[in-house]
């Protein structure tokens, strides 16, 4: 693990913290709803795993961005900052249309994805495959808990197996501006 | 011309995709609703004409940036993705509001097209210029078409001689971040 | 008072106007409604002294600036053009759901607030200073003319005594985009 300790709990603990939000304004803005959860402990509108697993997720991302530098700008923890911002905004446009049609929706989120993978990946191959990967396992996961009647999206939007097709594009935002999380938490926990 | 063959069929590729796309998009959400076409084909959501005349656009934009290309900075096909990303996100936000009030809407479209301007046009009167053509002719022509019952949009926004106040703004982001392709499409066809 | 006349009286026009259109679209759209104005005279949807306070605002926000130069990077009057689009964007981006819950447009909205921080503000501790403070003061000004019975936000979003929580985030971009007015139209009125 080339991740130190108080490095991997503050991303662990951002992560979890933008996943709790953005899960809270699915289930308020009926973009999902929690059907059979086995009884686990909520945290807010997330059962208890749902935080977690996204906190893990992004400490495994800044691992990876970590084991590949690649030529990175330099970048602080505002870089980190705008980060979250970008990825848990485009998270909370996901709830604006729950009900209308999912096209328009899939643009702006795929959009969004793209200038983020531009900006922060800084349009490299190695953040494109890191997005590509990202939309791929976490979009693999969801449609596998709707196929388990764990959680829905709402009707007019689970096209894609289940789930919206601007889901891969949320999760390529996160995976894509990940590459700079290495470099942008490193500062913090060596100063 | 100087616009290369296969740099013209990109680019035409392009903006015939983004055309279809986005006219879906104000189709599916109401926005817009085609009325008498004269029983021309049509493909997904529009008359076959509708993509062909934003991919021609396209091409004509790019033969433009060619020809006045200015001090622009260095550009590769990335920043025609995230020039794309712009103009179709921007575009598919016009379909939030359908019956809502058109001022909001009207208000952060043209934002993002002075946004566009600022970064993709790097704040030139030459980005400017052919912004403001691009956002006339466009409109003129929607204007055109709605005089003569092809299509409507929806009545609570179409408050500019037919068509929305946020529809120049859309064009203008069009024709100012264009000013880059010729450098961004230029790169891929000669590599 | 380091501002010159012309650019005081050119950020006072550009705050007001501003403050006009995005309380206009705050009004047209149900997100906020007034309630007992004392009779005072109207322009389009506002009191007379809303845009007045926003001009005010922006002047000072400016002489801030102008007091507190900092390492600022160079910034001319498209500079002004593009913290106007971002602000007043961000603006009409909070009329998007007036009756929905109020955590997205929450996150979005602070979200904007962090990026044009970075972006405008160079992610500086001053911008971030000046961003809290002109947060602080305009929510508890509108706070105060709620607990009067002036005007109103919608019910499902006046959660934070009487305003929405995006209504901080929202004059946080505002006052940290500001700390480049005083470069930005510094031009203006030299040249």
């Amino acid at each position: 693990m080339l991740i130190k300790p108080i490095q991997a709990l503050l991303v662990f603990l951002l992560g979890a913290a933008a996943g709790l939000i953005g899960d809270a304004g699915h289930v308020l803005s009926g973009t999902t709803r929690y059907l059979d959860t086995g009884g686990v402990p909520f945290l807010w509108e997330s059962p208890f795993w749902f935080p977690l697993a996204i906190g893990l997720a992004t400490v495994a991302l800044t691992e990876l961005s970590l084991r590949n530098p690649g030529p990175t700008r330099p970048a602080d923890w505002s870089d980190a900052a705008a980060i979250v911002a970008t990825v848990l905004g485009a998270y909370a446009l996901t709830t604006l249309e729950p009900e209308g049609p999912w096209l328009p929706t899939t643009v702006f989120i795929w959009a969004i994805g793209i200038l983020a993978w531009k900006h922060f990946g800084q349009a490299s191959a190695r953040a494109a495959v890191i997005g590509a990967i990202t939309a791929i396992v976490g979009s693999s996961a969801e449609i596998g808990l709707y196929a388990n009647g764990v959680f829905t999206y709402s009707e007019s939007i689970n096209v894609l197996a289940g789930v919206p097709p601007w889901l891969p594009g949320l999760y390529f935002a996160f995976g894509s501006a990940s590459v700079l999380l290495g470099a942008a938490t490193g500062k913090v926990s060596t100063s």
